[in-house]
C-alpha cells in the first residue's frame, strides 16, 4: 500500500460494500461503515433473505477484529435522511476518501410498484446530492469514489464500443466545419434503478465542474460471486448470496434452480449480453481507484468495472453443463431488446494492474461451496421474477423447454 | 380552440404558472390549479417580496370570475411531499393535460447555500418523479407540458446552433463504418437548479419509453415582462415582477436599478449571451403545446420556448437608453464563461403560429407601467445578486463605471 487512508465506505453493510471494507481495511486503511441497514429491512419485508447466513453488525465487526486484530468504525446513519448526522460523521472523519454504495441497487425492485419506484429515486437521489453538499458545505475535499452501473450506457446496438464513460461524437456545425465534442456518453437505462444512476452522473458532473470536487465513477457490470480473500476468513462475515427475484442477479437465480432441481428460467431467448464481473474482482477494482484519485480538473473519472460479457443464455448453458439442470423460456418481464451484441472498453482498470477472474473458473466454487453448501436454507418461491416493467407485462411461465 | 380539455397547472399561483392558468380558462378549458404557495413562503423567508402587489389565492380566484364570469380550480398541495392527495386529485378530475411548473425556479436561489441546494434537488426530483409515478401508477394518459430551461444545454460556444432538444451526432464505429445518433442534447447545466431541470429531462426520457407517456419538455429563455391580457384585466390578478438577487432576472434588475437611481450592475464583462421571451408569449406557446400533444411513440417532444438572444452588456444598454441610468462592471458570482455566443433553435413554436413580441417593443410597457408606477415599493437593498457560485467568489463590488 502507497498510503495508509482514512475511508468511509457508505452502505457498507451490502453486498459490494462489505467485501469492500473489509479488504480496504485488509490493506492497512482507516475503516468507517456507515449503513442505515436498508438492505436487511427490504429483505425482511419481501420475506426473502439471503442463502448464506449473513450475521448481525456487531458479530460482522467483532469477528473480523478477532480474525485480523484489525478494527472497523461503524455508524448507523441514513445518508439521504440524516443530513445532519451526515455532516458531523464527516467534520469529525474527516476522510481521504468517501466510497458511495449507499443506492437502492436492484433493478426488478426499483420496478415493482409505486412506493418502490419513489423509493428507488427518493432515496438515491438525496443520499448522493447529500453527501455532495455535505462535502462542499463543509469545505472539505475528499477523493469521492461512486459505484454506477454499466445499465447507464444501455444497450444500443449500432456498433459502437461502449467506451469509459465519455464518447468523442462529430457534429456538423457553421460554415461545413465539423465540431468534435467528448461528451457523457448519452444514457438509456432501463429501469428506474438505472435511471437514478444516470441522474448520479449529472450531480458528480456539476460538482467536479463547479466545485472541483474529485470523483470517480465505476461502472460495474453484473456482479457474481459470493466470497473474497477476507469474508473467507470466518463464516460470521460471509457475503450475501441473493437469489431471489428482485435481488437475486441472473446467475445466482440459475444456480439455485439447478440445486432445487427447476429449470433455468431464461427471459425471452436469452439473447440479451451483458456484463460481469467477480466480487472478488469488485473489491480490486475499487482498491485500484481508491490508490488513484483523479486530478481536480473539473471532470468526473469514468471506469468500466466489468471483466468480460456473455448472452443470459450462455450462463444458462454454462451451469447446466455443472448441474444437468434443464433451461427453460419464459416470458421476459422486463422492457428490453430481446437480442444485443456488447463491446465493452475496460482498459483503464487493466491498465492498473486487475487480473480478472473468468466464469469458467469461478463457477465451481459457487455450486459446491455456496448453491450447495447452503441449499438447505432456499426458498423457492422467492426465484421467479414477478416484478413486471409494464401493466400489460404478466411474470413469466415457462414457454418451452430445452 | 379546437377542444376543451381538463387541465391541471401545477405551481399555478406562481410567476408563469399564474398567467398560464388564465390564459387557458379563457381560452375556453377547464382549470384546476395546484400549488404549495412555496414561492410566496420564500419571499417572506428572504424578506422579499415582488415589486408589484400579489393578491392572496382567494382574492385573485374570486377577481377572475368577477372579470371573466369564468371560475378556477385550486387544491393546495405539495406535490413533492403529498403523494396521496396528489394522486386522488388526479384520479377524481382525470385530466387530458397537466402543465408542470412546481420547482424551485431560480439559479441564484439554488445556489444560495446548502440548505437551498438540498431543497432544489429534493423538491425539484420528487415533484417530477411523483408526478409521473402516480400517472403511470393510477393508469391514466394525460399529456404532461413541462417547463425545462434553455439553461440545461450549456453555452458551450463552438459554433453548433442549439438545436430543440435532440443533437444529430457521429461517431466511428467498427470496420470504418460511421454510426449517426440523434441524442438528447449533452446537459452543462450552471447551477444546481438547472441541473435538476437536467436531471428532469432523464426522468421524462425513462417514462416516455418505458410507459409511453406523452411528454412536452419546453425548454425556456428568460422570462421579462409582467403582464398578459389576462393579468391586466384587474389589479387583483397582477403578476409578479421580481428583481431581488435570487428571483429577479437581469431586466427586472436593471429596470428597478435605473428606477431608483443606482448604476445597472453588470456581471463580469456583460459578455454573456442569453435567450428571453416575453410573459405574454410564454403563456401563448405553453397553449400552443397543450393543443399539440405528441404521440406516444416513446420520444419526448422538446421545443425551446425562446424568441431572441441579447449579451447582458446590451440589455443594460437599452434600459440606459430608456433612462439615462449609467453603467457598472462587478465581479461576476457566477461560474461561467465571461462571453458567448449563441445560436438557438426555435423553429416549432414559429411553426405552430407564435408571432413574438420583441424586447423593444415591450421595453416602454415594463418601465412604466410597472417599475417606475410601483417604485414605492421597491427594497433597494434586495437588488444585488449575493449567492456566489463558489466560496472562493464574493458579492460583485463596482469595478469601473461606464
Amino acid at each position: 500500500m502507497s498510503e495508509k487512508r482514512k475511508i468511509i465506505v457508505i452502505g457498507g453493510d451490502g453486498f459490494c460494500g462489505w467485501p469492500t471494507a473489509l479488504h480496504l481495511s485488509k490493506l492497512g486503511h482507516d475503516i468507517t461503515i456507515v449503513d442505515n441497514l436498508s438492505r436487511r429491512r427490504i429483505d425482511k419485508k419481501m420475506g426473502a433473505d439471503s442463502l448464506t447466513p449473513i450475521a448481525p453488525v456487531k458479530q460482522r465487526l467483532t469477528a473480523w477484529t478477532e480474525a485480523t486484530g484489525l478494527s472497523l468504525g461503524f455508524a448507523r446513519i441514513d445518508v439521504a435522511r440524516e443530513f445532519g448526522r451526515l455532516t458531523s460523521l464527516l467534520a469529525s472523519v474527516k476522510p481521504d476518501t468517501i466510497i458511495h454504495f449507499g443506492e437502492q441497487r436492484a433493478a426488478p425492485y426499483s420496478m415493482k410498484g409505486i412506493n418502490e419506484k419513489r423509493y428507488t429515486v427518493d432515496n438515491n437521489i438525496s443520499a448522493t446530492h447529500n453527501l455532495l453538499a455535505a462535502v462542499t458545505g463543509l469545505g472539505i475535499d475528499p477523493h469521492i469514489v461512486h459505484l454506477g452501473t454499466m445499465g447507464v450506457y444501455g444497450y444500443d446496438d449500432d456498433g459502437i464500443e461502449i467506451p469509459e464513460g465519455y464518447l468523442r461524437v462529430y457534429i456538423p456545425g457553421e460554415d461545413r466545419r465539423i465540431v468534435q465534442r467528448d461528451i457523457l456518453y448519452p444514457t438509456n437505462p432501463g429501469s428506474v434503478y438505472h435511471m437514478t444512476k444516470s441522474m448520479d452522473q449529472l450531480l458528480f458532473q456539476f460538482y467536479a465542474k463547479n466545485d472541483l470536487l474529485r470523483v470517480t465513477d465505476l461502472h460495474q457490470g453484473i456482479v457474481w460471486g459470493t466470497q473474497t480473500a477476507e469474508t473467507r476468513l470466518d463464516e460470521r462475515l460471509i457475503n450475501r448470496f441473493d437469489y431471489d427475484g428482485d435481488y437475486g442477479t441472473v446467475l445466482n437465480r440459475f444456480l439455485m434452480q439447478a440445486v432445487v432441481g427447476h429449470p433455468l428460467t431464461v427471459h425471452g431467448t436469452g439473447g440479451q449480453t451483458r456484463a460481469f464481473i467477480h466480487i472478488q474482482d469488485t473489491v480490486k477494482c475499487i482498491a485500484l481507484a481508491v490508490e488513484n484519485p483523479p486530478a481536480p480538473n473539473g471532470k468526473v473519472a469514468i471506469m468500466n468495472q466489468m471483466t468480460e460479457t456473455h448472452t443470459v443464455r450462455d450462463l444458462a448453458a454454462l451451469v447446466k453443463k455443472h448441474s444437468q439442470a434443464q433451461v427453460a423460456f419464459v416470458d421476459n418481464p422486463r422492457n428490453e431488446a430481446a437480442e444485443n451484441d456488447l463491446r465493452v472498453c475496460n482498459r483503464s482498470l487493466i491498465d492498473l494492474g486487475l487480473k480478472p477472474i473468468t466464469l469458467a473458473e469461478g463457477l465451481i466454487e459457487e455450486t459446491q461451496d455456496i448453491a450447495q453448501k447452503y441449499a438447505h436454507r432456499c426458498i423457492p418461491d422467492m426465484i421467479p421474477c414477478v416484478s413486471t416493467w409494464t401493466d400489460s407485462q404478466r411474470p413469466g411461465v415457462v414457454k418451452s423447454a430445452a
